[in-house]
C-alpha cells in the first residue's frame, strides 16, 4: 500500500469516532511456501526503476528475435511439399516478409508515440474502435501468449535434442518440465534486473551474427559446403505441386518472425524518458536486427541445402555446416537459441498475467485475475498460462509444425485491430484543429475507465497513411493466413476466439447485473429485527447439542429443538434424555417412516419462516461435528453440512453453525 | 418405523408439555431416481415372511452350487501344468474334496442348532473367541463376498462366452455391466419371493442331472465320445513335474467347490419354525446335490478328455460332447450355468451388505454401512460391493484362473474360526452341568452387544470333537491353500487381512473416544451466556452488507465490522460509504501491505476469543454472496467460504452465515 494512501486512511479514522485504522505488518510464517516462491513483497515494494535503451532491448526483444529459430524452417517444411526444388523459394518469401516486418515496425512507432502510457491493441482498440474490438484484441492476445510460451518451448526442446539426439524420446516431459520450472521463477517474480535478460539475448544476437559472418565470407570464398548428412526429410502432408497456396501457405508460417514486434508497444512505462522517443529507437533496433538475422539465416540455410526435420533443427544444421562439426561454437550457437526460446516463453509470462489483469480489471475476465499474489505478481495468471500451455505441448507432442498453423493468426487479427485503430485516432485528432483536446465519444468499457483526451496532430494525415497502410497489409495476411492454414488447424482459433469474446460478455453482464442488485443508490434499510425464531435440528442429546442449545437461548427465548426420529427405539431414547437434561426446553420430535432426514427438518424451517411476522427473523442453529483427523470425517455422516447449504438458499433464514470439535 | 414405538413415542410426548412429536408421513418425489431404484419404502415395510425347506434350498444354495461350475475346471488348469496324463488325478482330488465337504456341512449342521438366531462365522467367532478372531473372520468373508462377486461374474461371462464366442472380446464390460445390474437391483431391494430364486436354482440343478445321466449312461453303454474339437489347452504358468506341491495347489483350486456352504448358517431366521431343524435339513440336502454334481461332473468331464481353456468351459465341452452338439439342450446347460453364476453374485450382494451392517453396528465399521436406504435396503455397502468387485474384473480381466488364488482362502479362515469357536462353545457347555445358563465371560465388542447364554448340553464331547475336527481340518486346508497359492496371489489377501483388522479397530477406537467424550456422564451444564461480542468482516458497504450488519445488531449492542484494506484506494471508498451509511456503528480497517485477506481477521477475532469475559462468546457474522448459477461462483473469490473453515476450529468462537443470493 503506498504511503500516502496510508496517511488519508489514517486521517479519515483520526476524524469519526467509529472508525479506527490500523496497519497490519504481520508476515505469516509458511516455511516450504516461502522457500519455494519466496518472502511475501509488501505492497509498496513494486518496482518503479526505468530502465534504457540498451536493457530495454534485452528485455523486450527476446520473444521477437527468438522466433528466427523457427519461421525459416517453418517456410521450408511447406515448400518440401513441392519437391526439393521448391526450397529455394524460400529466400524471395523471407524478403516479402521482411518488407510486411517493416511495414508493421513503422506503424507501430507512431502508436507508441500516440500512447506513451502503454498502447497494446487492446488499449489501442478499446481507445479508438469500442468494446466488440478490444475484446477481440483481447482474446487474440491472450491465445497468441499461450502459444508463445508452447510454439517457443518446443522449439527450444527441438534445438536441445538437435544437439544431444539421445534425448529425443523426452522431448515432451523435458518441454512441460521447462514450463513449470518458468512458472515457478515468475510466480517467485522476476526482477527485470535487466542483465539477467541481456546477457542471454545480445549473447544470442553475438552468436548469431558470428555464425552467419562466417557463412557468408565461406560463400564469398567459395569455401561452403552442403550439409554433410542431412537429417531425412519428413514431408508434414501430402506430396503437391507448387501451386500459388503453397506458396501462400509458407508465407503465412513464416510470419511468425513478426510475433513479438507489439512486445515494445505494450511496455513503454518501463523506459527512461523521453519515454517514447526511447521505445521508438528501441523499437527500430529490433527490427533492423531481426530482420538480419532472418534473412541471413534463411540466405545460408538456402546455400547449404538445409532441409527441414523435426530430427534435428534448421539452425543446428547451419551451425555445424559453417562450423565444421558439432564442436564448442556449435554448441554455443544451439544453446544461446535454446536460452533465447525460453526468454521467449518467459516474456508470454509477463505479457499473459498482465493483459488477463487488464481485461479483468474492466470486468471481462474473473476479477481474481487483476489481484496480486504475495510476491506482487498476478499468480493466477501465470498458474492458467503454464497450465494450458502445458496441455497445448502434449496434445501437440511439442511438435513445432502442427503448432504453428495455430500460432501467428491471432497475432495478425490484433496487429490489424491496432492499426485500424491507429487509422481512426488520426482521422478524429484532425476534426480537433483548432478545437480544445477532447475525450472519444465511444462508450466506455467500465465506470471506471475514461477515455484518454485526444489532441490535434498537424501530421495526422501522413500518420494515418501508414497506419492505414498497415491495416490492409495485416488484415490481408490475416486472411490468406486464414484461409491457408485452415484446414492445418487455424479453424480452431477460428472456433475459440468468439467463444472466448462471448465468456469475457457473460462474465461482464453478470459483475454488471451485480453491481446493480448491490448498489445502495436509492436504497432503504429496513427497519431493525425485533424477533427472533431459532430453531435447532439435533441427531442425539449428548455435550455437543447441550453447548449448542446454551447458545441458542442466548439469542431469544423462542427456541425450538428438532429431532427427526428415523429410528423409533433412537428417537425414544433421545426423548428421554432430553426429559432428565433439558426438561424446560421445547423439543419437536419428527417421525420419518421412510427414513427422511433432511426433508422433514427443511419443511418444518421453511414453514416456520413462511409464517414469520415482519421484522422477524428464523436462525437455524445447527450443532456440527468437526473432526481434527480428515478420514474422521468419512465416519460421520455429512448431515449438518447438507442442511446447511440447503438452509442458506431458504429465504428469511440465516443459518448458525455451533461446532464441537472432538479429536 | 414400527407401529408399536410410534405409539410410545406419542404417549410420552402427551405427558410432557415441552415435549411434541408428529409422523411425517411425507414421501418426496424425485421422478426419474425412483423411477430407477422404485419408490421409497417405509420402515414398517420390513418384510417379516419366512420360508419353508424347498425354497430355503433355491434362496441359499444358488452360492454353493454355482461353484461346481469351475471348480473341476481349476483343479484341470493346475494338473495340466504337469502333462495331460496327470488331469486323470482330478477324480480321486475331488473325492477328497466331496470328504472335506461332508466334515464341514456337519460341523455347521451342530452350528445351527446352537445359534438359532444366526450362526455366521463372525457371530460364532464373537460368542466364543472374542474380538481378534471375531474381526478376522469378519474381513475374511467381507474380502471372499467380493471375491465372489468377481469370480461368479467372471465364470458366468466365460460360460456365455463358451456359447457365443463372437462375445470374446468383450468379456470384461459385459461382467461389469451385469455387476452394475445386479447393484441397481439389489438397491431397489429384492423381495426374496422364493418363486424367483427357485426357478433357475431348480433349473439349474434338473439341467445338470439331466445332462451327467445321460452321460453315465452313454459311458456305461459305450457311446460316450470323447471332446471333438477342444479347446487349445492353455498352460497358465511354466510346465512342471507332477509334484506333491502341485497336486496340493490343484486340491486348494478345487477347494473353491466349498464357498457357499456357510450361507444357510447366516440365514437361519429366514426359515419357518423349527427353524434350526428345517436349515440343518436344508444345509444336508443341498451338500448332498452339491457332492453329486462335483463329482458327476469331474468324472464325465475326465471321460471326454475335457481340457481348461479361457476360451470354452469344461462344462461347455461337457455338455456339448455329451449332446452331441451346440443343440437348444446345450444351449439351455449353458443358460442355466450363466444363470445360476449371476445368482451367485446375487447372493453375495445381500451378505456383504448384512455383515457390513452387523461390523457396523458394532462400531468397527462406519455407521453409514448399518443405515438403511431409501428401499430398506443398506445401499451402501451394495455400492461398495459393486465397486471393489468390478474393480477386480477390471484388473483380472474377468479371468477366472488368476481370481481363484486369492478366492476361498477367506472362506477357510472363517470356517476354521467358526469350528474353533463351535469347539470352545461346547467345553465352555460342559462345565454347566447342573448349573443355569450362563454367559460368555469374554469382553463384549459393544457396550449395547450382550453374549447368548449358554446352557449344558449332554452330548457336548461328540459335538465337540466334530467341530474340533473341522476346525483341524480346514485349518491344514487353508494353510495348504496360503503355501501353494501363494505365489499366485495369495499373498495379497495375506497382507489384506491385518490392514482391513488395524482399519476395524482404528474405526473402534475413534468411535468409543467419540463416545466418551460426548457423554452427558458426570457432565455439568456451563451458566447461560451473558455476553455477545459480534465481529463481522466485510469486503465492501453494499445491500448484502448492510442487511447482514441488521442481524448482526439484533444479536447483540457489541458489534464490530471489519475490513481489511489490501488496496488503499478501495479502503479509502469503504471508509466513505461506511460514513454515509452506517455512521453510528464500528468500523475498524486493517491496512494490509502484504494483501493478506483472512490472516489479519483470524488474527483478530482470535485476539477477541482469547480476552473474552467468562460467560461471553464470540459471534462472527459472515455475510455470504451466493451465486444461483454455478459458474459465478468462480468469480468471485471464495474468502468467505475459507473464512468459515478457519473459525470453525477457534475456540469459543460460533459462525453465523448471512446469505445473500443476488441471481
Amino acid at each position: 500500500m503506498k504511503d500516502n494512501t496510508d496517511k488519508k486512511l489514517t486521517e479519515i479514522a483520526r476524524q469519526d469516532d467509529h472508525i479506527s485504522y490500523k496497519k497490519v505488518g504481520h508476515i505469516p510464517k509458511r516455511g516450504i511456501w516461502h522457500w519455494f516462491f519466496g518472502r511475501p513483497l509488501a505492497s509498496a515494494d513494486a518496482p518503479h526503476q526505468t530502465i534504457g535503451k540498451a536493457v530495454g532491448l534485452a528485455v523486450f526483444a527476446s520473444d521477437a528475435l527468438s522466433s528466427t529459430a523457427y519461421a525459416t524452417q517453418e517456410i521450408l517444411v511447406i515448400l518440401a511439399l513441392a519437391g526439393m526444388g521448391a526450397l529455394s523459394l524460400s529466400v524471395p518469401l523471407s524478403i516479402a516478409i521482411v518488407i510486411l516486418l517493416i511495414i508493421v515496425t513503422i506503424s507501430y512507432e507512431q502508436t507508441i508515440h500516440a500512447y506513451p502510457n502503454g498502447g497494446g491493441a487492446y488499449i489501442v482498440a478499446r481507445e479508438n474502435l469500442g468494446e466488440y474490438p478490444a475484446l477481440a484484441a483481447g482474446a487474440a492476445l491472450l491465445m497468441d501468449y499461450i502459444l508463445t510460451v508452447a510454439v517457443s518451448m518446443s522449439s527450444g526442446v527441438a534445438q536441445l535434442v538437435s544437439a544431444v539426439p539421445d534425448l529425443l524420446p523426452y522431448q515432451v516431459p523435458i518441454a512441460v518440465s521447462m514450463v513449470m520450472f518458468i512458472m515457478v521463477v515468475n510466480l517467485r517474480g522476476v526482477r527485470e534486473s535487466g542483465v539477467v535478460f541481456s546477457i542471454p539475448t545480445y549473447f544470442f544476437v553475438g552468436m548469431l551474427f558470428i555464425t552467419l559472418g562466417f557463412g557468408v565470407s565461406k560463400y564469398l570464398t567459395g569455401t561452403l559446403h552442403t550439409v554433410t548428412n542431412p537429417p531425412e526429410m519428413e514431408l508434414i502432408g501430402p506430396a503437391s505441386g507448387l501451386t500459388v497456396f503453397l506458396v501462400l501457405r509458407a508465407f503465412a508460417n513464416g510470419t511468425a518472425a513478426l510475433t513479438g514486434i507489439e512486445a515494445i508497444s505494450n511496455g513503454i512505462t518501463a523506459f527512461k524518458e523521453p519515454r517514447s522517443h526511447n521505445a521508438g529507437v528501441t523499437l527500430m533496433w529490433m527490427a533492423g536486427i531481426l530482420t538480419t538475422l532472418f534473412l541471413g539465416i534463411t540466405f545460408i540455410s538456402h546455400a547449404i541445402g538445409a532441409v527441414p526435420s523435426e530430427v534435428e533443427t534448421v539452425i543446428s544444421q547451419l551451425a555445424r555446416t559453417v562450423f565444421e562439426g558439432r564442436n564448442t561454437a556449435y554448441l554455443l550457437v544451439v544453446g544461446a537459441t535454446t536460452t533465447i526460446l525460453i526468454m521467449a516463453a518467459n516474456t508470454a509470462f509477463a505479457d499473459f498475467p498482465r493483459l488477463g489483469a487488464l481485461i479483468a480489471g474492466d470486468g471481462f475476465l474473473p476479477r481474481q485475475l487483476s489481484f496480486r499474489g504475495s510476491r506482487l505478481v498476478y499468480s493466477r495468471g501465470i498458474v492458467l498460462l503454464a497450465f494450458v500451455a502445458s496441455l497445448l505441448i502434449v496434445v501437440f507432442q511439442a511438435r513445432v509444425s502442427s503448432l504453428i498453423p495455430l500460432y501467428a493468426i491471432g497475432v495478425f487479427l490484433s496487429f490489424t485491430l491496432s492499426q485500424s485503430g491507429m487509422a481512426l485516432h488520426w482521422w478524429r485528432s484532425s476534426k480537433l484543429k483548432g478545437k480544445k483536446p477532447r475525450r472519444a465519444k465511444l462508450k466506455p468499457l467500465q465506470a471506471t475507465h475514461a477515455h484518454q483526451a485526444l489532441t490535434f496532430d498537424a501530421n495526422w494525415l501522413p500518420k494515418m497513411i501508414v497506419n492505414g497502410f498497415g491495416a490492409i497489409c495485416t488484415g490481408v495476411v490475416m486472411f490468406v493466413f486464414a484461409v491457408t492454414k485452415f484446414q492445418d488447424g487455424a479453424w480452431v482459433v477460428l472456433i475459440l476466439l468468439p467463444i472466448l469474446m462471448a465468456g469475457f460478455l457473460a462474465v461482464h453482464n453478470h459483475y454488471k447485473d451485480l453491481a446493480k442488485r448491490l448498489t445502495l443508490e436509492g436504497f432503504k434499510l429496513p427497519g431493525p429485527i425485533k424477533r427472533q425464531k431459532v430453531i435447532m435440528p439435533i441427531s442425539g442429546v449428548h455435550r455437543g447439542t447441550l453447548n449448542a442449545l446454551r447458545y441458542a437461548k442466548s439469542l431469544s427465548k423462542d427456541v425450538t429443538v428438532l429431532h427427526v426420529a428415523v429410528d423409533a427405539e433412537a428417537g425414544e431414547k433421545v426423548l428421554l434424555k432430553w426429559q432428565k437434561w433439558a426438561p424446560d426446553d421445547n423439543l419437536v420430535v419428527l417421525g420419518s417412516p421412510y427414513r427422511l432426514l433432511l426433508e422433514p427438518i427443511l419443511r418444518y424451517v421453511k414453514n416456520a419462516a413462511d409464517n414469520r411476522k415482519p421484522n422477524e427473523i428464523v436462525t437455524v442453529v445447527v450443532p456440527e461435528f468437526l473432526p481434527r483427523v480428515w478420514w474422521h470425517g468419512w465416519l460421520h455422516t455429512r448431515a449438518a453440512q447438507l442442511l446447511r447449504l440447503r438452509l442458506l438458499f431458504t429465504d428469511g433464514v440465516v443459518v448458525v453453525e455451533v461446532p464441537y470439535v472432538v479429536d
